[in-house]
């Protein structure tokens, strides 16, 4: 594996890899979930590139940017077994510029859920992709359905830009009790995640009742919420929305997402379920 | 020359072009002006590809997107005769898909002089120039100095985004009369044309006061409105920045760009010239 800090050495150690070429976006401190992103790359593409990089413009001034788990020793062992052929490990100061000034705004698919509860986050998200992917140039790049608005708005992105960039989406990765891995989930206690088991049980909970006949949200909704608040998660918001705009359904009559965001003490973790 | 009106039928056409590519973007209505971009770009480049694009989301609710002149038969004869091998006109629906709503905000340079004046509007010229390069993929793009706030926002988001595009920025080319060339001056009446030839006059004026030692932006700039207003054009605004960031200046201690807008009647044009 090459690892690479610079803009320019990454662009020059694509110039001799051969095509067509992965690439997964990731902020570091790798898990299963990554991991099986890569493997999708391996299976599809000549050469793939993993960038790490805890991009500060997608955490809120309040948010856990400073001490959002880093550890690029562990990561490169991983990346290297998984026989990755680029890092790009560039600092924050490489990949913004002193002055840079310009944001991709993805419009009203942004200001809903994650967007709605972290201003800003998308605009972020979607400058820092539109770089890494100027910057790789990938044939696809790999995203996971745990972040499901995100790789919604990437698409968006995509589309509207006319981005010559194939987007593949795998599916969310689960620990044994159900709890979507997250790098996040290094901050919980042992109670803790006991108390996050319970994000698992209220989403397998809709989709129960889905299959039952039931498609009223609202009272899918409540009754997820009873669960969360027994198990002592603090909401921050349960969504039932169309699967691709994320516009809240009262009556689910199409492929629907069903999104939550909860607090386990200080710790946010968010997590999804697709209906129909 | 190819004529495609389609994004898939131009990167059809685009696979079978010899590189390097040279992309010149316009609204059509073409004139000596976007020739010597033309005319650059095939000295420069195998392969010259004119987008001819009347981008509506540049156009404020109130100015002049339903008339702004349009000959796609007249340019095609130019084009033609240039040697363009590719030319890229497609619709408006081609361009925005039903729900389009990405946007590239290239921040506070778009805030002043034109995009002061016309808020929105480079909002709408950076997302048509990203899609262009995203379609198109050029070596280099050409651009004309007479927008010269337009070359400036599409050098820094090229910068700020890591687009794989060489900017180069083509002199004014002028009438006669000194007059600069725009398509928009399809609209003077003769008498017009005689109050329009004070633009030029204004800023010659404040090139030989500062060549003469004058460093007083504001005493450059009322001999400037006294030209024009004693012409007859009814000034929008004139300003004397830095070159790069266009910040104003009270003194021209660095280098620096006069610029100008004004209307004619209904026509409102812009011109400007580099000091120092």
């Amino acid at each position: 594996m090459i690892t690479v800090n610079t803009i320019s050495q990454c662009k020059q150690a694509l110039g001799i890899t051969l095509r067509p070429v992965g690439l997964i976006p990731t902020m570091g401190s790798l898990h299963e979930g990554h991991l099986s992103l890569i493997r999708a790359a391996k299976k599809d593409c000549q050469s793939v590139v993993v960038s790490i990089f805890v991009n500060p413009s997608q955490f809120g001034p309040n948010e856990d940017y400073q001490s959002y788990p880093r550890d690029i020793e562990g990561d490169c062992a991983l990346l290297e077994k998984e026989g990755v052929d680029i890092l790009f490990a560039p600092t924050a100061a490489e990949m913004y510029t002193f002055g840079h000034d310009t944001w991709v705004e993805v419009g009203s698919i942004t200001e809903r859920l994650e967007g709605k509860a972290r201003p800003g986050h998308f605009r972020g998200v979607a400058t820092i992709v539109l770089k890494l992917f100027n910057i790789v140039n990938p044939d696809t790049a790999y995203f996971g359905q745990k972040d499901a608005q995100q790789a919604l708005v990437i698409k968006k992105m995509v589309k509207d830009l006319d981005i010559n960039t194939n987007i593949t989406v795998m599916p969310t990765v689960r620990s044994q009790g159900g709890l979507a891995l997250s790098s996040r989930n290094q901050y919980l206690s042992e109670s803790g995640r006991i108390t996050a088991s319970a994000i698992y049980q209220s989403l397998k909970l809709a989709e129960d009742l889905y299959e039952k006949g039931q498609v009223n949200a609202g009272f899918i909704k409540d009754l997820m919420r009873d669960i969360l608040n027994n198990a002592g998660a603090k909401i921050d918001y349960i969504s039932i929305a169309t699967a691709d705009t994320l516009e809240e359904l009262e009556i689910i009559s199409q492929k629907a997402l069903v999104s939550l965001a909860v607090y386990i003490g200080t710790v946010r973790l968010i997590d999804n379920i697709l209906l129909g």
